[in-house]
């Protein structure tokens, strides 16, 4: 079951005259034998209810400020170009009716609601957006998140973690992004993957020939999902949890992190592609599925990727949507309050998948 | 007058029962004081409307299969807190009501209706998206086109024809892909750029020191807008319709192309920044403001600008969305059609304020 759902939105210059729009609109309804009922809105307007064949609802409101909206719900299965029909005939009756006191007519494309595959990923800033994904690939519940993957017919299969779109096959300038945009050179260096289970940086820090990657990743059902149907991202590097020059932990990086820093092994780069919701299971040793405050945690992670991070390294992260400037203010903020001083620079990237502006930092010791 | 419309939908793994639930929930409507109005949908489920005060109208619908869809819609001044918590209590309630038998709670951002500021711009590929814009910079009826320029917090001012995302401020990688990508050189060389009213490629190719370039744009609105909008797209160049090294003739393109083909005169580089649907004064002599099919116009445009192109030259244009297959395959379909035998390569770019992905193509004679 499934419901299309069609806007159909008039903007006057002036107030239309309510009971004759309403007499000349009604026969339009009359003819697709749809019943009328009428309701009190106690001065708020008119506003009138259809119920038609099929299970055809539709919701018809005249406010007073010279705002008409009209919308139609249709049930799967109903007849499309019918539908349309009668979106048409109400276009044509407004615009014959109201010539010349129409400023805009707004018919946006149909929500579709409780279809089997979800279209709409809003955006970090709370857009709507909808998809072009037409098929689930894999989807599972994990002990740390949801894991989606679903196909989208321009930009390959996404990765959702948690309703959050977090990378697309298409989105390779995000992973170029996080490693430093080209600038670095990573042979025969020592790198830290923090996260980053799509495989995306792994594979490509393969590729420039480093000393040794170690990447912790905490969910191996992101691995599994991803190493099956992300293999544009991951390539084969996830085939196997060891290569010629990497390691892959399935931990949760925060007792790595620790051990690390106490045994004083230290890393040329660290890249920080933790999802921006954390799951850390032990935020304090002991503390099991504990979830930290957001940026308590980002504080955590970034005092012991520095600690672990030698003089001259860098550390990369991905910070947050560009139109998020208070959270990215709060996030610069943090790293001028870090146990260790750090220097950093922004660079905001267009990644395909997300429908937004994205922001990543590079960070230093000084 | 606006209008903000929220939906809560919810899919059940198996039907609930209709009455208990529909019990259930009725008390949030009547604490929020919600006139219930029960609607007969002759054996489509239930279907039940409510009218509360302030003008706040809210449908809430129990599909045979397992969808609940839940709108409503709150008018301008209504108290946003108050809303947010009868969808929060709609939503706890089903979730006690139904746990363990719900697959999904989808609550998508609201729809805003009617407002000043039109925020949603679909993709060519047809998706409803909403963007960021939160004011309108510049509105004007040409005698060709409806032209808009809205500010966009994350992409700069966007210009918009006849309710077509055309280019923002953050869109250079358009103006790279249609001159190239940076693999010409245009150094002491004569260009054609057909539309390009935003200013965009004319100012890029005029940084590389071309001989010269002429500019045909049909629409002085156009330049007149993006000179004082967009001017990180175009820069100065727009201040006077001559420079050195380059002249813009504010004419149809078709009696300017026909002229140079007549006269002989060809070019390095011909740029076809036109838009998508043809606006041409005059595709036969004397026929004013007649518009020829599409498909018809792509052709005699591409015939007209292959007949001034030099042998060793290119031809540059943006094609169509990704996903619109289809148009695509014609497109390269004419391009074998054409009156001289042609060559073509495309490629697929990531624009930041397009929302989807767009193919662009390089033709040369062969």
């Amino acid at each position: 079951m499934a419901v299309r759902h069609y806007t159909l939105d008039f903007k006057l210059s002036a107030p239309a005259d309510i009971p004759s729009t309403v007499r000349a609109v009604q026969c339009i309804f009359q003819e697709q034998e749809m019943t009328e009922t009428i309701h009190d809105t106690e001065g708020h307007g008119y506003l009138a209810t259809f119920i038609g064949k099929n299970g055809r609802f539709a919701v018809l409101r005249m406010h007073s400020h010279g705002l008409m909206t009209f919308d139609l719900q249709s049930c799967e299965g109903d007849d499309a170009a019918q539908v349309d029909n009668l979106l048409n005939a109400l276009e044509k009756k407004m615009k014959t009716l109201c010539h010349g006191n129409i400023k805009q007519i707004k018919r946006l494309p149909a929500l579709r609601r409780g279809d089997k595959v979800d279209r709409y990923w809003p955006t970090a800033d709370g857009r709507l957006v909808e998809y072009d994904i037409d098929e689930v690939v894999y989807e599972e519940d994990s002990a740390y998140q949801n894991i989606k993957i679903l196909h989208s017919r321009q930009f390959g299969n996404i990765l959702i973690l948690n309703g959050d779109v977090n990378l697309a096959e298409s989105d390779l300038v995000y992973t170029q992004a996080i490693m430093g945009s080209g600038k670095e050179s990573y042979a025969g260096k020592e790198v830290l993957i923090l996260g980053g289970g799509d495989g995306g940086i792994l594979c490509e820090v393969v590729k420039l020939k480093p000393k040794m990657i170690t990447m912790v990743e905490i969910d191996q059902l992101v691995i599994d999902g991803c190493r099956k149907h992300m293999r544009k991202t991951c390539g084969n590097v996830l085939d196997n949890l060891k290569g010629d020059c990497y390691e892959v932990l399935v931990e949760d990086c925060v007792p790595v992190l620790k051990k690390f820093a106490q045994e004083g092994r230290t890393f040329d780069y660290v890249i920080n592609d933790l999802t921006a919701v954390p799951i850390s299971t032990a935020p304090e040793e002991g503390s099991p599925l504990f979830q930290t405050p957001t940026w308590e945690f980002l504080r955590l992670i970034l005092d012991l990727s520095i600690k672990v991070l030698r003089p001259t390294g860098r550390y990369f992260t991905q910070g947050n949507c560009a139109n998020l400037t208070e959270a990215l203010r709060q996030y610069e903020e943090l790293l001028g309050r870090l146990s260790c001083p750090v220097g950093f620079s922004k660079e905001v990237v267009c990644v395909p998948s997300y429908m937004e502006l994205w922001v990543f930092y590079t960070v230093w010791k000084k």
